[in-house]
């Protein structure tokens, strides 16, 4: 329970780690950097899900899916998206198992692939082969697919739902007849991650332009939306990648154009994954245990009754009975937990720990006034409700709570970002943690060079805010903006 | 285009495959035996998959993800399942690539794994090795938990949705204090299998119990639901299947029950895939293209504005405008196909090959009638319709095609199963193809014999209809029932 919570001041990956473990959102499983995700983080899951897919069919997109498997070739068809994945990759070679009289079951030897299949780290080199026989003309383009998998990147160190070996997300994939259509599509999906980080997880993003050192392996340009964490670290949450022509290059994807020439087709791709559920958690909970935003939070509304016996159960669920009915017509989920083997205590500190945003008692005192006790899970204060319209007043608590979990979001981050002007004050201010902003000379060793000293990496170039000039931090030399560094998940 | 398509009396298989791929649902990739879901096909899924979901919850179960890769020492931990696997067993022997000045870029031999990991083929056992930390005492069950997944069976002859080397499904796996809650289990979601089926699928179903050579691997007893395809070949299109103990003896899955005493847990597992598309497509399409339920139809209703220019155009768009509204209201998905590039024939066509269930065409002169034109996709009947209420006419006809598809194909199902009472009538019977109904004497050898030499198989034991004993038509011992004979899919 939440009281064996290690506190966030005390030691907040510790207290990361037992919050995910005790909410019962996910746990290591036994294969090396798996992780089981468990019904109460997967709800939390289907509901990002279910919103991110309604916003990219908004905008046009339609779902697919495409195998689990590359050929190693395939993989090594565009020279620095293999450099970026060929360290983590899971490699297939046989396809078969045999039983032997010593050692039990084993490979079968004569099963081996003449050619070994890489599990997917990420898709665009087999979606862009089959993207070869579906693109022959422009009338063809665009083409906005979308796929919901799993994929796996052998990661050493890892941490349940920041990082795994396998992982579950989005991966849209699409082609158009111009650089400015495709450039325009990597940033419409920009504005769609914000958007869902923003009205739906209730994290406030930055959205930039990543350094080319930390772009993604195959992409002229990749964007993303950062977060801040409340150890204030900061949580890269979305991106979505400008690829130009090295995908259609590499594997060769033409189209004829109005004017009935060959070209080569231009690409975007963009993601997120089940990363999003640690950054909701990292971002809003407490010491208590998940606070969840209410548009993602399984159970919306947890109502405790306080019964001495069945009699007592029976007439509050007649009482409340036309509330519930009232919330769920509105599509709220509600939990009306009559378990009798369970004390009103245990119950109360349960939803708090498991992060339902709003909690209702009621007791035979409050069914003779005509009232309720309604807690807030974010700021954890109660007050006796007159049930008259109660399904519209919790309707306007979820929202503002909503709204207060994005505002206090944005406060810290407001709080523990900062400019800073001098590679002195930045090597001070960045042990306090938060986004600094920096000017910096644009160059790959002075980027190395703070990241080897500090730890620090620029998180990004912002798209927003201030854009003056200035003077590198550490060289002195020209700087066309200030970028945000921070020290990172 | 739909005369492009093989005829079914021609060749029921090239027609299969051909319609797969002109109507866009998928296609083979490059990856041996793996296929590319194609947007239209994977919106099918997407629509089987909410209703099953929401039945799936509707009876008490929720969503989890456990890992795609399996420790081989775990699928050889329970006897019977791991035989039934080892032979279509994809294997990950190593983590990493690397690049080699002489082959390129190769399967660095210093990333071998110590243990080989099993893509999962199904996932039993690193479910049950993870229930073990879940499941402690009688209040922890049941546990009534589904995954969506995609697993593999590395298949050597590959069929379009019908077999793949990867396919996605979803796989429940729950955990119970007794047997008999086991066994309602295993016949809930039988039921809830047979209900989808009938109900969204227009499928009739037969619901009846494998014989021992055709369990699953690792079951103590197997529950079917068996469809009649077109070609009049069985296609097992769900099953759900008894696990007894043996998953909890091969885990060392125990709880303590209220008499305090330590008791193995009782399991059930049941699943449906991909395959059911191509069991849709079998059942319902024809040699114009596909015919699908309006249930599961990504484009309920098309609509073909029959314009000379772009006055005319906007002119019909206004005109349907209120009608569209009021079938968009009613959740109802619309198509208004107003692509001038395309001519109307071209449309009509395209539509029906894709299996839009009812196509409205409007022109210049069904404005100045106030009518429409509509075509039901099922029986290619058109008639003309006033205007008036043609929302409301748009959704009985709707709901009018899926009840025609069920008993279409109930009908067809009827004409084709019939009992025979000797084992040469049999054979010369599944020759015509169809159920055949006859007598069986319990063994294993029998069965062989008869699949030996008619390449029949004993579908299932159904459970419902005529239950009067007999004689075995090949050896004339004892049988307590008739069984359900077919060629499979």
């Amino acid at each position: 329970m939440a009281d064996q919570l290690t506190k966030r001041t005390q030691d907040y990956a510790q207290w990361y780690n037992d919050l995910v473990l005790k909410a019962d959102l996910a746990e290591h499983s036994d294969v090396r950097g798996c992780m089981v995700i468990k019904p109460h983080g997967y709800a939390i899951w289907e509901k990002m899900q279910s919103a991110l897919d309604g916003m990219f069919k908004a905008t046009g997109h339609v779902n697919a899916y495409f195998p689990l498997f590359i050929p190693k070739s395939y993989l090594a068809k565009e020279a620095s998206h293999v450099e970026g994945f060929a360290k983590e990759c899971a490699v297939v070679t046989h396809y078969r198992l045999k039983s032997d009289p010593v050692h039990g079951v084993i490979v079968d030897p004569d099963a081996k692939l003449e050619e070994e299949l890489i599990i997917r780290p990420t898709s665009e080199t087999i979606i862009w082969n089959t993207y070869r026989g579906w693109i022959k003309s422009y009338r063809d383009l665009p083409l906005l697919i979308n796929q919901w998998a799993n994929v796996v990147r052998w990661e050493m160190r890892t941490r349940l739902f920041l990082r795994t070996a396998e992982f579950l997300w989005q991966e849209g994939h699409t082609a158009h007849a111009t650089k400015q259509e495709a450039e325009e599509e990597t940033r419409r999906m920009l504005d769609v991650y914000a958007r869902f980080a923003e009205e739906w997880m209730a994290i406030p993003v930055i959205k930039g332009v990543k350094t080319a050192s930390e772009r993604f392996a195959g992409a002229e340009d990749t964007y993303c939306i950062e977060a801040m964490m409340q150890d204030g670290k900061a949580l890269q949450a979305g991106t979505s990648h400008f690829l130009g022509q090295n995908f259609a290059k590499a594997f060769d994807v033409m189209f004829t154009n109005k004017e009935n020439k060959q070209e080569l087709v231009w690409a975007t791709s963009w993601g997120v994954s089940t990363r999003l559920v640690g950054a909701l958690i990292m971002t809003h909970s407490d010491d208590n245990g998940l606070v969840l935003p209410p548009k993602l939070a399984p159970i919306q509304v947890a109502i405790v009754p306080i019964a001495k016996n069945g009699e007592q159960l029976m007439a509050i669920g007649e009482y409340l009975e036309p509330t519930i009915q009232a919330l769920r017509a509105k599509g709220i989920s509600v939990k009306f937990d009559n378990d009798d083997q369970k004390k009103p205590g245990w119950k109360f500190a349960e939803y708090e720990l498991k992060g339902a945003p709003v909690r209702i008692a009621v007791g035979p005192r409050d069914m003779e006034n005509g009232t309720v006790e309604v807690a807030r899970r974010d700021t954890l204060e109660k007050q006796v409700m007159q049930m008259t319209d109660l399904a519209e007043k919790v309707e306007h608590l979820l929202q503002a709570i909503q709204e207060n979990l994005f505002q206090k979001a944005l406060a810290m981050r407001e709080r523990f970002t900062r400019a800073v002007n001098s590679y002195d004050e930045f090597k001070t201010a960045i042990e306090e943690g938060g986004f600094l902003l920096a000017h910096w000379d644009g160059t790959a060793e002075t980027e190395t060079r703070i990241k080897e000293e500090t730890k620090a990496t620029i998180r990004c170039i912002p798209l927003e805010g201030d854009t003056t000039p200035g003077a590198c931090m550490v060289t002195g030399r020209p700087s066309k903006q200030r970028v945000v560094f921070a020290r990172a998940y």
